[in-house]
């Protein structure tokens, strides 16, 4: 079976360098600027792939959503199996490409699009066939954790370190899908849908900014619980046979792994009910950490391995049947029935919170930062 | 394709509950004590699954060398899969199994002999088909890490944490194999062999015991250096192309994630050229754990994912081409050369030594072990 990747930026070359050196030959590479390195490889016309017999899997790692989504569908419908690096495509059409890998009968992975190169999809996928899972939680932005890891070691204040991670190239000069969440939530959605055998869309994940940490509170956390930030997203099932959804600052014990997650890696963890814990570390992005994660996938189709794709969509979202505590930091007080604690510091209230729903409190934070627009809210990890 | 499982223990007969309940139907269960609760599913006559041609894969779960290795050899030559959780066997007949299962065309997975629940062989063999690794290393016994989290957690002496452990069923009568290596040296060879696809044999894994740790150690080590200690195995691809491989209480920064493994859960990390370091954790041991590990084995082969076997004995072993520095806790000095820096406390010399060749120090202790029977010895990882 012959292999074509779509995309050569730098996920696509990354898995182009890698496949070829470990025996794995890649026939076709699609890209509309000049490669000279490619020679007949490259090409820019995506017929030159569908059409050809021989290419039995497509690489796409081009990003976004169109051209993408035109092309996966398209080598699908032709008997093609794929392979997405694309969390933004993968995220916004999963039933969709599901469905017709299923009616193809055809193998769809996308195992790069999350944890860059952490096996953390497929994994995820392989631990449910023999096990029922019933929670996910991880560190799934290299981007936020470097900036928390810096403001934690070297005491230093958010905006400060942001400018030096957009310096480093670690963040977007418009950083706000990474420090708003829109990055993990994608993230965490794929996961959930995965987890759950169901479909969870973007904006059933309710987000929490990281954008109103500042240097107080992580004293405060330190100071007064002994405790540490991570921003983080979650996937959990409910009693009742519903799932939450959300990505959140989290206070976590100092003994919790995840504090010791340094720097801009990612940590991304399951909870089975025969297997326990699991959780996978790694680098959460980079051009050959990403690409040996697009590449392993595209080996393990090679080599023979075929996977369903059928959903049965068994769960819906409701971010009402889980409870927890938060941290709050504002200028002014919430209703007292929700305060377990608080304490007032330099003319701002820091409270932790009585157990509260998840829908409730991110209601509560949208009304608290209309007037205090740099309030900052955390949920609590036992 | 139907399955078998061999040995109804632990192990097997939590494989045998995770199978059914997701949907892999197991045809036979083989032991030679009585279970009424498997009907005709029970047989005590080896000839029953051997000879059934629907029987595709055969699960070993009854440990130890005999009768499993006469079991899994007419397996592999009857042409069936074969899965096992027996570190002891595939440690033991790596070269033989693998030639085998080659041989025949089968696929040999045992992915639950090192870990528990935590699919570390698995994803070992699956990053190294599109990476190189360089080093792999790993806490792997849950007993030993079960003791030194309690001595450092509590501030107690090896002994008591020692017979709380036995107390609790963590520890056997005769803790041996885990206290002074044994254990943890067949995981790293197993480990090693498929890290660099070459066959390590455990008498070439050199072992330090952790047995004569002491409470004063490890006030030591955290006081003057800042450090834990972690009992782990280590293999390394040298510069030369030998590897080494060994077993070692081993000092750590506090802010490993190694330092943040507590209780009796594992974590085994890999360093590939690629994919940089991907580290795996969860539960070493118990039945669910590594029931779930054995039954997600047969669930790939039965959904009809398959293996080469194909070894290409690559390296050699020797310990001579890896140098680190060593902590020693004796009663006397060695020779001045060999001392980077050493404390004599209450009539103990408190030693970190040069870099040394792993080889030398592991001969070293040997000699001051039989005039100081008490003297412990530790690697220092930076």
């Amino acid at each position: 079976m012959k292999i074509a990747i779509l995309g050569y930026g730098v996920v696509g070359s990354g898995a182009y360098e890698i496949l070829n050196k470990n025996g794995y030959k890649v026939k076709k590479v699609l890209d509309i600027r000049p490669h000279d390195e490619l020679g007949n490889v490259l090409t820019a016309n995506y017929d030159d792939i569908l059409n050809d017999s021989e290419i039995g899997v497509v690489a796409e790692a081009i990003g976004g959503l169109e051209p993408a989504h035109t092309f996966v569908v398209k080598a699908l419908k032709a008997g093609k199996h794929v392979v997405s690096s694309n969390k933004h495509l993968i995220c916004e059409y999963f039933d969709e490409l599901h469905t017709l890998a299923n009616e193809n009968g055809v193998t769809l992975r996308f195992t790069s699009s999350v944890g860059g190169g952490i096996p953390w999809l497929y994994n995820l996928k392989r631990t449910a066939k023999c096990d029922e899972i019933t929670k996910i939680m991880g560190i799934m932005n290299g981007t936020t954790n470097f900036i928390l890891d810096a403001m934690i070691t070297d005491k230093r204040d958010f905006d400060e370190v942001l400018n030096e991670a957009q310096a480093l190239g670690y963040a977007e000069a418009n950083p706000s899908a990474d420090i708003d969440g829109l990055d993990v939530a994608r993230k965490t959605a794929i996961s959930s849908s995965l987890s759950f055998d169901t479909i969870v869309e973007e904006k059933e994940v309710s987000t929490f900014s990281l954008r109103n940490i500042t240097k107080s509170d992580i004293e405060y956390i330190k100071e007064r619980f002994n405790k540490t930030v991570r921003y983080m997203g979650f996937g959990i099932k409910n009693d009742d046979g519903t799932i939450s959804s959300f990505v959140e600052p989290v206070l976590l014990p100092s003994s919790a792994l995840e504090a010791s997650v340094n720097k801009n890696f990612n940590m991304i963890s399951l909870f089975g009910e025969s297997v326990g814990r699991l959780s996978f570390y790694g680098q959460g992005a980079g051009k050959y950490p990403t690409g040996h994660a697009l590449a392993s996938d595209v080996a393990d189709i090679v080599d023979g391995c075929r996977e369903s794709a059928v959903r049965t969509k068994k769960y819906t979202v409701d971010n009402e049947k889980c409870e927890r505590k938060y941290y709050i930091r504002a200028n002014t007080l919430p209703a007292s029935d929700l305060i377990d604690s608080y304490e007032c510091v330099d003319s701002s209230y820091y409270i932790i919170t009585n157990k509260m729903k998840v829908s409730a409190m991110h209601s509560l934070a949208k009304s608290i930062l209309e007037s205090d627009p740099r309030a900052f809210f955390a949920g609590v990890e036992d």
